[in-house]
């Protein structure tokens, strides 16, 4: 089959990925399950992989592997300790394959599994591909009849949302603001998801009049375009001085964590969650303290979420902003959503 | 009646802080309390505040002030509309003098009280005298004949460590590590609070032999001598390379954020929560969602918590260990504190 | 001035209670505040407390005292400790005299204050009347401008719907359903408010079919006529059989306790909520622990929650459906709701 | 092999059960487990079993069966996709048979297993045998050279009572009493777990004052006799009139559960959490309402939760109590517990 591997570690994506033919995957296991790729969302983890920012942190996998790790299909075909899935099945992927045996696994957190493998992203082979091999673990099916294409983004850029606005619920009530940094793939599920699972009033900010009008009508109440001081003097305004309760940097780079700790709520418990990475965020322990401020790293979501996720969405609560690209165009793919061209979400579709 | 002031920011203890005679405080309002003082602890934060370090947090307080923010003695007068209080009832102080009406006084946060006035901290008079005015909400009575001296520490000391310690809870299950750094006044209630609140396996870390010797016989599982690596190297081993789950930082100052983060388990969730300052915690956003970190500010604790601990105390679950100075020696308290020659916690007792 | 009094326990409501004139109520304490009435919320509460159904429950209060548990007015006069609050403020009042010492008080639940008067309820005059005093932790200001006539209801029939929908939150998640039981005073908060606050799918079960299609209006995605067999079979139908996640009983009488129990999920942590009352709810500790049910009660709401409901009524997220009636008909007014008469909640306006 | 097998519902347990010989278990799908048994618990719930109790809620099982619920031993076998356990391996087992799969499972809740089976209760066969067939996710395994055999009641028993008290732990905080309802086997454990991992007063009731004696041994701070009255005036005497915040009911059956709602505390939340069962608990609505209390069932646990009890066990925190019978004299230890002659509990050891 074919597939886009990541070989190198350079940005000129023609070089570091390439398109090549590499055998069809087998199942060899009981609870393996292979699943035909309708849709591969290209995230801007992706364009991360391939600049080596997550080498070190995932071990230094060895290249080259397939890329893709936001992936929907159908099945193909399950190992021999699979019930309920039949081929043709439409199904979207949890983004790890999980061991159920583990702590975080039977405790809820199994994004975290002792024994996980990350396709697309440690090594294991991805989705950018005609075929992915998993475990009947990672396969939520969807309803009958379902078009799995355009749903591939919510198995990361959605999870991931979701569970960062999981874990700002806590910290919201009728009267709190809750901050959306960054209006793109996940931001975009950001803003929506806030609305529906929280009472909060949503602002949108980010550097883009185009996004900010693409985040108001994903109903955010307030749009604050990040200028020269990253949106603190309309934040603070917007929310009569008090600063927001909640923060959700989906960008979290550059100089946003700085920003973000100026338009974060003084008193009391101000909430600062840390999605995107690239950054550094550096308060003082005096500020912590003083201003009793928390503030929490977010990562992907367990499969739980994901089905909760899938559930809004059939119910038609939340909906998702995708851009297709044939497979074979995934240099440009990459380059459209390196540019920031992107509203939504990318989705990579096999054309081979 | 006599008072130690804060009349200039100057290392220089006898400079900074003087003993002199002031006007005794009276009733004005209807809620207002008057205190005689049995005992007031000498605070680290008292050298900071001699310091300068907190005067911008605080707004720059017009100077001369009473120090003293742990406070415990005998009623001594009160307003026309408190009820339930005598003139020489023993009691302990809610560190603040607070409101009642704001969203933090009816939520359980009262510490956080937006108009709340801190005697000893922020201009307001504090306890390094012979009486002291406070409101009817600060005032915890004591059981009939107690002898409030000994137990002044438990006011701030006591209550910051219980605070931080209940934000601890969430994150301990038989199996976790708790790591508790600084073995200082509020250290020693923070050990012994862990052991009685969770079933966490609690790790003690000094850079004192002796101090580590006072943390075992507090109830510390282990003791950890912070030397070249801050205690990195020991920790692992001792977790089993796992690391700590939970981190209690009453230093938090220098290098400690930096060797915590590295002590920290990489792995869902670990939690450093911060109550020491002076320095700054600066993890990258990689880190912060690629091992999914918590970082807590903590600060002080509520009316509700003081009580609570107060219970703990009267039980004999929790003990204090004080050492008492004439108030007239203030200079040799401070000095002692700052030289960290102090087991437990200072506590000043009036000797006019 | 004129005041609605209840004098004796009798069904007859002409009887039990009369129109009398009282004198006005007058400012004594530091914290008294006295609140002209603007409109005073009728509840199935009042017709309970005429019928004795409370009487042992409070103590046998002593006859007679002014009914009107729910009210929002203007300010007219305030003691001299009171800040913030002038003549002509539109206010709306949390239903309890509060002290801001106990327990209760500090930690975020005043609507179990140890020392608590409940104005119209216990013994303490309430708001079926010109003037009510009351104590300024009682008062929640509106914006300037605002009509507080219609708000009463939420006064009573709003925070106690609030503060029951708070408990459902943790229990919810997309894909579980919420049945809520009696679309009246209460239950047309209630039904509202689970679709603003959580991911639920909200099903309304209702004896009319009138108050069904109000349900419908309100945002419920089912309703249900409570028939012959209580509704049990077609929750069962509309849930594919996993039955009701979360049950919020506004009604709690008769046999809906029973079918509550049919109908709520078998499996892991179907959660019954009480909030009406007349009946028993009477589970076999078999059925308790191998369906590991919760059932838990629910009364009234804290301030702070009066505070959040205000809020998003002011966002416009939640509506109030009141039909007032001259203070002078209050006989009508009750005969009309105790026939079921009322949509929404009835609210009597002074017409002295 | 020989196994202990229930023939009918009979209270003659030498007729409802008897020993017989079985072919041994044999490994036939990748996850199984065969597990050599070192002891197996003798439960209340086996008397209820045999006396018909849990026929319906467990959907009249087909007889015979092997009871048996509550097992420890030795690896003897595994299927081929099982790593990490070989043979002589010392484990105990949870209860349950689960999917892993499902969302109980994936969220923390595995007893509540939608696919699950419970050896020993349901027709599954259990361990009064020589050897029971499970599956790698039930097994956790014990420290090399652990003696398994007077373990096993940690794995229903211990781990019930630990759900339970987690389910406490909420509504804990120092000042508050914990009442333990019957000091068997599972209150033993309770008793035991509310001093490690809450800071709740514990008060021990029982009709025996030789169990009440044992209570006080592991660490109750009161023993209450369930006398004419239930225990009520002595509850109430011993908290001051403020009744108990929360009741872990061992028993629930006959009239403790309306002795129970006698001394809970009538203010704000107290919380009666049942266990045991037998019986019926019927409040009021008014009384839910006006008292605001929690009924809460709780039932076995987790296997996460088991894997923290055994870490309790092993750092010498919770002890147990076991009485070994062998297996062969079944009946006598059936019939012990019957009458209630066995302090903590007995253990089955194969003697063939």
């Amino acid at each position: 089959m074919k597939a886009a591997r990541l070989y190198e570690y350079n940005k000129d994506f023609d070089v570091s990925v390439r398109l090549v033919d590499v055998p069809d995957p087998e199942i060899t296991g009981p609870s393996d399950v292979i699943v035909k790729i309708g849709g591969a969302g290209v995230c801007r983890t992706d364009l991360h992989l391939i600049e080596a920012v997550w080498q070190d942190a995932l071990g230094d996998p060895a290249l080259p592997y397939t890329l893709g790790h936001e992936n929907a299909g159908w099945i193909e075909a399950v190992g021999s300790a699979v019930t309920g899935l039949r081929k043709g099945d439409p199904v979207i992927l949890h983004p790890l394959m999980t061991c159920g045996l583990c702590r975080p696994c039977r405790t809820g957190y199994d994004m975290a599994c002792e024994q996980g493998k990350f396709p697309g992203l440690d090594g294991t082979d991805g989705g950018f591909a005609q075929y992915l091999k998993t475990s009947d673990r990672a396969v939520i099916k969807l309803a009958p009849g379902t078009d799995p294409v355009p749903l591939a983004p919510f198995a990361d850029a959605g999870i991931t949302a979701y569970h960062a606005v999981k874990k700002a619920m806590p910290f919201t009530y009728p009267g709190t603001t809750a901050v959306v940094v960054g209006v793109g793939g996940l931001g975009h599920f950001g803003i929506q998801l806030m609305k529906v699972m929280t009472p909060a009033t949503v602002i949108a900010l980010d550097q883009s009049r185009e996004r900010l009008d693409f985040a108001m009508k994903l109903g955010a109440d307030h749009a604050v375009l990040a200028g020269d001081d990253g949106g603190v003097g309309e934040i603070l305004r917007l929310t009569g001085g008090r600063g927001a309760d909640v923060i959700l940097d989906f960008v979290a780079e550059n100089n946003t964590p700085e920003y973000a700790l100026k338009y974060l709520r003084p008193a009391r418990g101000g909430t600062y969650i840390v999605i995107g990475y690239g950054g550094v965020v550096a308060p003082t322990t005096l500020d912590m303290i003083s201003k009793e401020i928390n503030i929490i790293g977010s990562i992907v979501g367990s499969s739980a979420e994901l089905t909760e996720l899938m559930e809004l969405n059939r119910q038609g609560r939340v909906h998702i902003s995708a851009t297709t690209f044939p497979m074979s165009e995934y240099y440009r793919a990459l380059l459209e959503l390196d540019k920031g061209h992107v509203l939504g979400r990318g989705v990579l579709v096999p054309d081979f």
